[in-house]
């Protein structure tokens, strides 16, 4: 599934000479988690750098832009979000002077009480000039309340509640900050004698840091010259984990790590008790690349039916792919997946996908793999139905919009064309997960269940958009 | 002269259904007063639409943005700066929301209490996204001491000091407002049922719009879609005006009119006095085109001189040329004018130029014209020299820079390699800016004397950037 | 007028090691005669490098491109076309390889036997990949029957007839030549130990080059490092000048020598004749900018009415001026210059224009002018009515389009809104480019006499297209 | 490996009102054999239109640029080379205008005669605008010898030799042609009422076209309104199938029929008959991906030992990776596959290549997994050593750089540090591709021997540039 969208990915490093190069890379590496707007602040502890643009990583940045932020601390930050907000203003990092001195900060995630700081601001006096939560944050921060004292920022994140994995860049060095839920990831690492902390683990390998220990929930990490300081602006013991299990479901990249497991070692088990949940007779497995290659592969490994390549993915595909006329959207799905049709011609293939959102593009699918004379199409999904919009940092559409939305796997089977159809249970998403207990998992996309309470301001803002 | 720059040109207008591309065309109109960065923002009342860009008008601007930005009314800026803070972040007009819902503005001079209201501000838990002055007064006025009074604006502006011609786009309409002093012009228009302001009245003429009268020092004007409402942040008879007198000499346009004057009459006027106070004998006048062409005229017509034109500009000059060796600036001075060598050839010539900042481009032509056989040059400058530094507004280099800083006249003539040297008086200047009694115009940059107090933050600023 | 346009500039030099970027200095100061696509080739006798592309030279060459082509000896073009051809594919130089060896070419002009010249080349097997004329050129220097001959260019130029200032660059230097009739212009310059070549004077000026002669007609003049060699492939006594007058009336730059004379003392004179043909009384003379500045202070000294400054230019037009709505095209005509309303207000005006191609624009500008008062409006044209088409290399538009063609001037001065219109005739003309006899310029687009037959195919290809 | 790089891909149609923009999809579909510069020739059967630039397809193409083009025919051409001949000039489909008419050409292949012919259309005055062999063939068909005769396309044929696929497009309609060796693809298809022709199937599956057939070797396919008809240039019996084995080995899209086979299944094979020539004791298979995956899957299965994913490759890898320092380029071939460490860690690896080419980026992985902890690393690679230029149309390096030129197995296995390194043999490869008998392959880069004669023009320019 492409339509679904996590907001953002972090980098920061403290104490390399080619901090800023690093953190390009570091963002290369996290691409995956946003590719609107592309972002690094560099300091070398007096003055503060920015480039920010509209696109990847790899066109925002020239050698020239990159040299010239040259420092030996920097953090950086890729985002995606709906179309509405999607402007130059909003991309982050936000830099800003306040009483603390130059700050920057990058957030991944998203606030659930936004609403009621934002007027409680205002109020204060207050000026917004984006509309991205992080702003909230820098105005907590230098509020008089919280001016002078070493621990402005954890009084500031106490303030807030949601998601949020935080990188802060101060003339000191950075800051790191995960909300007491851990929603979203974020690893420490080291790299000769700089730190590192990255959203996901495959940000370290090119850079060739060594893994070191995830940020806690509820942890303030802060980076400096001089080393790490732990702080908690939560006690260990009033934090309640529920990390996002559809970081290991779609969204993190297979070769990293994240909250304690290789993500393409989870999503081998999850295909692997799909196939144990929903078996089926069937003469070759094969993924809709790439994201459901893991879990395509551990359904045949557990199933025993021979994994193969049915899909065959264009590596030239980019945005323009002008259609044959403005209505037509099959074209484009076809263009990114072409079938090997002497693989799956006559044949009952077990397709592995890691979701479904609206439906259209498995439809689609579905339909092109009939036409290449497929004898039966059993379509296996390595997680529940998605039923529920998510507030704490991905960007579902509208739950109107939703495929499994008020429709139950049986509608869903025919809607789509097909011989079967089974979603791994929330249960057996779990056990897959192993590396931590079910309940340090948030599920509330597929079940409903709101770890953390989500104010009115929040949620109506989201659905009038 | 093309070394001092003014900082920027605005441009507004409430109940026209094209707003939009009016302040387009009002913009485009304005380009001589900013080059590097320009504007709009648009509302129907509800919703602000912004698009910013570096670059000309004609290159940040597409039809389609203009489309997407369309509402009843707008304001736009354009606006030069030094390299250093010439960034997206500062590009105006500046957005923001606070206490008094969306509020735009952009902004052309110079306060100089900045330093003092920044930490103000800062202690009050004020975070600051911008390196512009506009930012300010914004905070200043989502104050809480003003949220609530229907005067905030103008108890904003109270607090400010220095030159400001400012527009604030809000959900009724545009507010524009003039300092005390008057330092920059703003002019009020009127076509059809829209009512339009503009720094000077050449962005009237584009759009057909009738010029109705200058907002007045120390006033605020309110344009809604009822109307005009006029009201004093400071009252007339404590307003005591010192309007720029730099804007006659050089940086408004010869079509606009400003402080009340034709620009180009003016200009004339200048040519003709100082025709009266160095009088030369020579066989033709020719100017520095084209900011010198007025004045050459002016000299021509009074001296009985023949206006020739010795130089021609080309035409196609744009910001690439490539020098032959990084360190010749000959070419890039000649590539702008070339000499007519049979005009100039043997001849004793009147070169009438508005200013000279540096000397260097100055210098270069003269060594040019002596390359054409040029038997004499004689050249005069319709203003006196430039000693001092500019804190309304005009951004000439550091005084270190000025030739006429700690030179006298004799050594700046020996310097340019000239027969003769002449610059107009400040009593002769201000003669021939008549529209005004001599004590209502600024002289700071010629005489030192500041009409304004510059506070310390703000000299320390611009001296150690 | 900005209706018309010439085809092409040339540059050309030998024996420099920066002759690539004084190529590009030379086609920068030659841009008026080509705006949209620029081209060099460049050679160290050896290997030939080109670059080309469509737009001005200051786009189409950065630095990096101008190191990449260093060599010793370059030709470089600059083009205007109408749409329909104007395509990267017909960009000059044109480079080929024959029996010959290496040759590029580029070309100023309009062959009028380009048709059968054409079917000749493709019954011998000549393919054709580009619709310009050069490169029949090319073909009949590679004929068989030149191969092997020194003076195989010299034979090839017997072939062609028409409009034809040339360049070649071949592995030994440079080939300039010019037709028979001299249609346009081509000049000779030196700088330092290299020889340069150049549609006008003017591109000397900007490398420092000194003028030594024009290219003769009927000349071929090769450069190489061993110096100059001239050759004629057409004897003296044969040739009969009909050098093109429209290139002083308006195309070539007023600081440039064609044709023996100072193009702007040129205009000065065509300026006082039509005063003395078409006298007026009135309170001022004022010129379309830039193009009829100097006819109108020739007009202004001979008839003693003041010269003044009633528009002025916008200087950052560029292409994209975006309407208020497609239809409207006043604005655009606005935009460009503006007219100083108090200049002009309650007066009687001498508006002097250098031509009237369609009449629209001149239409625009006096309804323009009687909107802001003018008294009366007198137009005064420093050439004679446009009313045939050109074959030998300017574009005007198709006959039926030009305004003076099947109307009387009475007619022309209703159609414009004018008091009254003088054109001025083609004697006073012709004597006032004294320069060269009156027989020795074409008048065709004025009189209709061709002074070189053009073939039904050339007519009928121009009055299809 | 990418280090070895096809000349083009090919795609026609006749008879489609939307054939510009199935031609569009058709080369988007052929990106993966030329991603340098692309471009559309499109005709109603009396004008051509032509649209060409360097880069991807996705960026060459607006839709405003496909619109304009619009027609009912059209060929299409995307296109790899080297550096030195990457130039716009060089950019296919070549437009020419003969005694034949207006003729565009798009050639897959490399002649071997070209020197001579070259030669021989010099002295006969033809001259050449390209470095292409294309446009020999052009000069050939317009030769007097062939004007007017039917069969002037058969005729030109005959003179050249070496691999060609051709695509002509004439006012008639397209015309395809196969050199008589058929050393690359060129397939036949239909979509309603139009055929369409192709150099792989994958280009036939986005338009929902239906593969009819291939061109055939020494075959001359005419493909007009009025349909289809086939001529043959060289008789059936005369013509000696020597296909590039290389296509199915690395070239072709896996989801292609190239030479009567799949091209994926073809793989399988290759990697099946791999396991068999080299077994090897370990914990798992893993592909080199994407261009190893069929081989790695086809050795999984045959091994019995699991197949896994030990590296992930980034999809978001584009041209402008910028390294830490100029010379490290371990970054670059680290950024584009990661390593899935818990995967591969104490792990005994057998990693599927398809190709090795210069080394180095094989030995830069190597050390990778050899970082990541892995116990051994058995390489299998899918053909036999590269040793040999190739003069059909691939372009490998210098034969100097490739790895297997003049070295052993053994002597590469330590070059590249791995434990086992085993290639599949001659016999074995030809074996796996069983869709035609071994001698209908070419495997000159494998074996040396050269199935048509390279003359010594060809080979010299080959290694001169």
């Amino acid at each position: 599934m492409r339509e679904a969208h996590d907001f953002c990915g972090l980098f920061g490093i403290v104490g390399d000479p080619d901090a800023v190069i690093k953190t390009y890379h570091g963002l290369y590496s996290l691409q995956h988690r946003g590719q609107e707007s592309a972002g690094i602040v560099a300091s070398d502890g007096t003055s503060f750098n920015v480039h920010k643009g509209m696109g990847l990583v790899a066109d925002v940045f020239s050698r020239a832009t990159l040299e010239r932020l040259k420092a030996p601390m920097a953090i950086g930050h890729v985002r995606y979000s709906t179309t509405g907000s999607s402007t130059p203003q909003n991309a982050q990092p936000l830099v800003a002077e306040g009483a603390i001195g130059p700050i920057a900060v990058a957030h991944n995630g998203n606030l659930v009480n936004s609403g009621r700081l934002h007027a409680e601001l205002e109020a204060h006096g207050s000026i917004f000039q984006t509309t991205v939560d992080s702003e909230i944050i820098l105005h907590l921060i230098a509020h008089p309340d919280n001016q002078g004292r070493p621990d402005a920022i954890a009084r500031a994140l106490r303030r807030i509640s949601g998601a949020f994995s935080l990188l802060f860049l101060t003339r000191d060095g950075v800051v790191a900050a995960r909300d007491p839920n851990g929603f979203r990831p974020l690893c420490l690492g080291r790299v000769g004698a700089a730190w590192v902390v990255a959203s996901e683990t495959c940000a370290f390998d090119l850079i060739k840091a060594e893994y070191v220990r995830d940020v806690e929930p509820g942890e303030i990490v802060h980076i400096t010259r001089a080393g790490l300081r732990s702080e908690r602006f939560v006690p260990a013991a009033e934090t309640r984990p529920s990390m996002c299990v559809f970081e290991h479901v779609y969204f993190a990249r297979p070769d990293s790590r994240v909250f304690g497991d290789t993500v393409h070692l989870v999503r081998m088990r999850l295909g692997a008790q799909l196939a144990v949940e929903h078996p089926v007779d069937a003469d070759l497995v094969m993924a809709v690349p790439d994201s459901g290659n893991s879990a395509a592969m551990g359904f045949a490994a557990r199933s025993g039916i021979p994994y193969e390549q049915g899909f065959i993915r264009n590596h030239y595909v980019g945005r323009t792919f002008i259609q044959p006329t403005q209505g037509a959207r099959d074209s484009e799905v076809e263009i990114k997946l072409n079938i090997v049709r002497d693989v799956v011609k006559g044949k009952r293939v077990v397709v592995v996908d890691d979701s479904i959102v609206r439906g259209t593009t498995a439809r689609s699918r579905v339909k092109a793999l009939r036409g290449c004379g497929v004898r039966e199409v059993h379509l296996r999904v390595s997680c529940p139905p998605l039923r529920h919009p998510c507030f704490y940092g991905i960007d579902f559409p509208d739950p109107r919009q939703l495929i499994a939305n008020g429709r139950s796997v049986a509608e869903i089977r025919d809607f789509l064309g097909l011989d079967s159809l089974g979603y791994l249970s929330i249960d057996g998403m779990l056990t897959a997960a192993r590396a931590a207990p079910p309940e340090h998992f948030c599920t509330a996309c597929y079940s409903g269940k709101y770890p953390v309470k989500v104010e009115d301001g929040t949620r109506k803002e989201i659905f009038e958009r």
